[in-house]
């Protein structure tokens, strides 16, 4: 692989299981992860370390360039201190501003180019909006930092299948009501764009999930197909994309049809979750398209339930961490 | 497993694949696949086989109960002559009648003990309606049969998993504007029993799918699960059914989840439909639960396009055989 600069891994809610998966990924060193830096304060990931009975050694570095020498005796930590301490499983509003700046320090190193791509551990909203967290979640956050001028798209990606699901989190009806044929193509386009430049194929090819069952029956279950998803099936190709469609969902995420695309554009949440999920429960990764940075996460929360217990699994973190470098070194690859 | 009497396998459409993979599933004898007999035209079968290339005796049978002699050596069949000629791929709206009447002498055998149960071969809408049929499906049609007084409810079963969708062929729009907490008690209810008695599973466990993306998170994304939903888990739980969710429908579909439950009630076809096509795409079959008879058919249609050809797999009504077998054998050991 290209020689790339080391990833930034930001905290993440610090009550949550973000540094227990951080400090397993490090373990895994041996299996191909990329070097990383975490921007978390030091203390506690070593205080952490010594709880669960992992031996991970802690290095604070001063700057990232430091990181790649470290990683192989220690886990680099570019500092960020807590306003508080921290109980796992017992999120505290106040540190609200730490994990924050946790976020910005790793979008700044990436866009300097110090970090390849930032890799974000997940954050509580809740916890975050009492803290005086001010935007609806971590992707909107991001694009804010890199000036509001991004088209954010969530795709989730696993080795067998890649989905990006055109509306997210809203209700079904509302899903059903508010698709728009100008979002389909928005989304395809950045898309398309992103499999070419990030994940390195040539000429990617789109399938694009119908709403209704059985693709609408020729418009006799809904006429979503031939009224919105056609014809932004059509403009899509008309700019030069093969995208194609509508197909029934059903008969879409099995191997053999999964070999006849490299993505699917899926028109609700669900559409899009459970078959990534179903194929690979552990190892999907959130990755968000259009930005001006590399940005991938866990596919998971912040798991209070079992912070602080050893429970978590690291496989989502790892498949996330290789997935950034592979996207830094494509990007590389085409400058 | 108990002896029971053959299965009685219907024609289906004619110019579909339906006699293919009845010729196919009889050479797999030797893998366990419990005897059967054809209710077709022994002729049209056995020119059927020559033009496939595929050695299967045919044996003209006069009773069910000749069947299971004749099994072994060659494919019985009770004959049912059709009004027309057949060209693969041609669907011919005369033979109508003779694809109905298949039907009901198998319903009328399966009722009278002489066969275990029913496994239809797919049917086309269309031409059948062009025919005379007045039934929307297949499904209405067998429970006419029977009366009309059955609740018939359509299950999607393979080895790994048990769907039952509440909505069905409706588009998606409707089916959350339709969806209605009787339905899922009455459908809970059927399956709850079909598991029991049809599956032997002594105490079933019923999960039920939210609607909604992370099942509405508690009312910010859709109020079905707290409206609808829950309180229709609720009465199922009262009538002694261990019935529980609403369930994120994401996380519920891979194998760890999948050890949890018997059956999962789904709200939408896709909902049912994506996770057991993605995770058995060939093997499915369609069980009608609820009705007096056994029924089961292969999860596919007629596939016109490669009717004829030798190209159809007879994996789901290998299996739809398999399932009537045990289902027969269930309920026979209940008596």
């Amino acid at each position: 692989m290209t020689h790339i600069p080391p990833l930034a891994l930001t905290m993440g809610e610090p009550a949550g299981i973000g540094g227990e998966i951080a400090l397993k990924a490090w373990r895994r060193r041996g299996e191909g992860v990329p070097s990383f830096f975490v921007v978390d304060d030091p203390d506690r990931l070593a205080r952490l370390a010594a709880r669960l009975g992992v031996t991970v050694p802690i290095a604070s570095i001063a700057a990232p360039a430091e990181a790649a020498a470290a990683f192989a005796d220690a886990l680099p930590v570019l500092p960020q201190a807590l306003a508080r301490d921290v109980a796992p499983g017992r999120p505290d509003p106040a540190n609200t501003p730490s994990v924050r700046r946790s976020i910005e320090r790793a979008v700044a190193l990436a866009r300097s180019g110090e970090a390849a791509a930032v890799v974000t551990n997940p954050i509580n909203k809740q916890v975050m909006y009492q803290g005086g967290f001010e935007f609806p979640g971590h992707t909107e956050f991001l694009a804010s930092l890199m000036g509001g001028l991004q088209r954010e798209v969530m795709m989730l990606a696993c080795p067998e299948l890649r989905v990006v699901p055109v509306t997210i989190h809203v209700a079904l009806a509302e899903a059903v009501r508010t698709l728009r044929q100008a979002d389909i193509v928005a989304i395809g386009r950045v898309t398309a764009r992103a499999l070419a430049v990030d994940f390195g194929i040539d000429r990617p090819r789109l399938a694009v999930a119908a709403l209704n069952p059985h693709a609408g029956e020729g418009g006799a279950m809904g006429d979503e197909e031939t009224a919105i998803i056609a014809p932004a099936i059509a403009e899509l190709a008309a700019a030069g994309i093969d995208a194609f469609g509508p197909l029934p969902s059903d008969t879409l995420f099995h191997p053999r049809a999964r070999a006849g695309y490299d993505a699917v554009l899926c028109m609700y949440h669900d559409q899009a979750l459970i078959p990534i999920k179903t194929i690979d429960f552990d190892g999907g990764v959130n990755v968000t398209l259009g930005l001006e940075i590399v940005r991938t996460s866990p596919d998971h929360g912040t798991a209070f339930e079992i912070a602080g217990t050893g429970a978590a699994n690291e496989t989502s973190l790892v498949a996330a961490l290789r997935m950034a470098a592979e996207i830094a070194a494509n990007r590389h690859r085409r400058r």
